[in-house]
């Protein structure tokens, strides 16, 4: 199987699918794609298996895992620990990320079996991907579709002196070779406060983040992001609100660096990161060759770009906007896949659509206290017009956050269409909380009726028992 | 209200329900009659609260922590724990119990408000309940209902020389003021297996658990017992199958004892823990009076009593021999106090039955690794005559398991029911399982179906991740 590909290879430049951009979300659209009878070729600029595996989720969950075990050990009396080896950790996530080494991932995509192309992809007009390659320029056509996945870009805001100090990004921070003592953080995001998490908890005593608006994670309930501001604050992280840049200073190339905020005095410090969100990677992709404008790929829910004729493009994970999440790209690639081979047959295999999105992605957020949630926020629910109710437990009640530690503090939220009997949110804070979303996106997602989840019993003595409190607290 | 009730108690000992047994259940079922406009009183011999939270489930969790979390930071690179202070886990223990001062839980009952009676209770005939107190003997009479809660008792094994060797049960361990160097374990079911661990991890360097059987917990998935006894083969823990001990000797009161087994050479350990089993506690508890036999009191899915005249009676939690869960007993509790005060007003609630323990109570057993599972085994799924598929999936496959450390050792197990393409049962066996159990409790008792299953996207990076690949296994 796998030789048959490689010596079509070399003959033919023709595939059923052509997928642009090798991450999570391109490598499931051929895996099923595949699966379901097509041929497949994937073209990645970078590395096989894309910004999540080298340079966002993993590496930085690597790091972060130390600093958060850590944490839960300071609540556990009679354990000690004694200084985090920094060199062990960065070698941990040097292997996490198998040192910028991508043959593992390019294997599994010949062993698909599909081809990969190392290069530039663009397209260049209907169903054709032009690739410029280490070894010249390669064109290859599309049968079926082409499937953009080339992700985003991190933003990095234009602020006089910006770009000469060369500051972080995703790419830099969870890539170090070292912890800077002092680093400032511009942004109050998910990867500004991860990262911010990770580097003070490994050494850089003097961390500052600096956020524009009000408040942390502000897409979350806003006492997700109050109660991680405390526990920055307990832990001697210097949060600014309503704090802007306007002038950086780096007179040497990785030198100390200064961050002027207007009237305030100026910050000093040895690194500077910039995680103020991020753009679709669509720089240099054709889009225009084929009438779209760059930016955002609009997709209907079957993954496939609005307005192109013929219906022949994709776009699956950040680049269309939908969900800035690996898991969220890699389910719109199942689907992408499926029914990209489905309508080669014929079929239009109409139960697989992105249902996920219109209920509001599930997110993890690995800090200490760690924030999960899914579906709707309040404010999004009372927005879309839902009759709501909202219930919320203290999880530091529950007989199982108790016994995790001492003063373990925790909230859960539950946003109840009352109409329907059905949750239309959830949202966990606490330590220890990533593993509890997953039974909230199964009943947010199922529209299971509060009545049913009545029966549905947590064990004793579990953090989940925090599931009976919120149904009791709505009056079940 | 809580004056009220007081002053009535004085004058009268009529209450609308009258629980004997204060632990978890019996004060559910308190509170949730009161709720429904009922008087209620408990009558407690020992202290409310009960077995769970003195001598089972809130101190062998408050052992296991530590243990656990030991074993967690060893697989994280970077991380170096100090000897574990046992003084310290032992103090944190003794105030997770409370020091064995029930005032906060009779002051919780009292503002139900309800009465707190202390004393022996048993029932008298009809509707009455005798109770021995340290003032002498106070006749209570029910106007509705009476609600036997008064669990289990461990079972010791009639071996020449047990009883005089004074064994410990899940009492003494639980409560335990030292940890022996020597220790041997006769069981392999959940209080075995978790306090050989606990044991173990706080100093008992020779620990050997002797099991009857071929298996370690033998009403789970057949690889979760496997998967521990391995576990405990690296940590040193010395497990023996088929064996029994046919002779114990201990000289001296609280001194070495020695464990015969047949052929075998004499085991000599410090201690001698027995935790082959409980009974339902219906010691002197007046069944006969009312032409009950003793031992487990039947009920119906409303918790009543079958076979009294009249439907008075109920029983929940251990007693009924439904599940020997704290959970669970207090989700029946749930159920009969709201029945009781539903038919107290002439009505059925005819959704308020027991409809969880039909599906298969979900059990978390806190050992390294942990085991939990809710639902059917394959087994008994398919005795029940189901048509099953079997999916399993090793969980250290998971970037998220890889993540919490190295050599992750795991592994899922789905039983689909391939009629109705639903979750019959699922297992879990993995370092910091326990919180993943509650969205397959979900999914089971909710019966939501594979291709909904589908669009619940668990988070990546997130152990949870392993949904989506037992969905892949399975095909979807």
């Amino acid at each position: 199987m796998h030789r048959r590909v490689l010596l079509e290879a070399v003959v033919a430049d023709e595939f059923d699918v052509i997928v642009i951009g090798g991450g999570p979300a391109g490598e499931n659209v051929v895996d099923r794609a595949v699966r379901g009878g097509l041929t497949a070729a994937i073209v990645e600029e970078r590395l096989a298996g894309g910004e999540c595996s080298y340079w966002a989720c993993v590496p930085s969950k690597a790091l972060l895992r130390p600093v958060d075990l850590a944490g839960e050990v300071a609540r556990v009396p009679g354990l000690s620990l004694g200084e985090i080896d920094v060199a062990a950790v960065l070698a941990r996530r040097d292997e996490a990320v198998k040192h910028f080494d991508d043959s593992g991932q390019v294997g599994w995509i010949e062993g698909v079996p599909a081809e990969f192309v190392r290069g530039h992809g663009r397209i260049d007009g209907t169903k054709t991907v032009r690739v410029t390659t280490e070894d010249g320029e390669r064109v290859l056509t599309a049968r079926q579709a082409v499937v953009l996945a080339t992700g985003s870009t991190p933003v990095v805001p234009r602020v006089p002196g910006m770009a000469e100090a060369n500051p972080w990004t995703n790419h830099e921070v969870t890539a170090t070779a070292s912890i800077p003592e002092r680093l400032v953080v511009i942004g109050g995001g998910v990867v500004a406060c991860e990262m911010a998490q990770a580097m003070h908890g490994l050494g850089a005593r003097q961390t500052t983040v600096l956020v524009r608006g009000d408040g942390l994670l502000n897409r979350m309930e806003p006492f997700a992001g109050e109660m991680l501001a405390e526990s920055f604050a307990d832990a001697g992280i210097d949060v600014r609100f309503h704090a802007e840049a306007d002038r950086i200073e780096r007179p040497e190339p990785g030198g100390k660096v200064t961050v002027h905020l207007g009237a305030e005095p100026p910050l000093e410090a040895d690194e500077l990161l910039v995680a103020t969100g991020r753009r679709a990677a669509t720089s240099d992709l054709g889009l225009g060759t084929v009438g779209l404008p760059d930016g955002i790929v609009e997709v209907d829910d079957s993954m496939r770009a609005t307005g192109v004729p013929g219906g022949w493009l994709y776009a699956v994970g950040d680049l269309n906007g939908r969900a800035l999440l690996t898991h969220m790209g890699k389910y719109q690639a199942r689907i992408c896949g499926d029914v990209i081979a489905a309508r080669a047959r014929g079929d239009e295999l109409p139960a697989m659509r992105d249902l996920a999105d219109g209920y509001g992605a599930p997110q993890v957020i690995f800090t200490d206290p760690q924030i999960c949630a899914v579906g709707r926020t309040e404010r999004v629910a009372r927005e879309a017009g839902f009759r709501v109710r909202v219930v919320d437990y203290d999880m530091g009640n529950v007989t199982g956050a108790y016994l995790l530690g001492e003063g373990y503090r925790g909230r859960a939220r539950a946003i109840v269409d009352e109409d329907r009997k059905v949750l239309l949110g959830v949202t966990f804070v606490g330590p220890g909380a990533a593993e509890l979303l997953h039974a909230a996106t199964i009943a947010v997602t199922a529209e299971v009726p509060l009545d049913r989840l009545w029966h549905a019993v947590p064990s004793y003595p579990t953090v989940s028992e925090v599931w009976l409190r919120l149904l009791e607290t709505y009056g079940l």
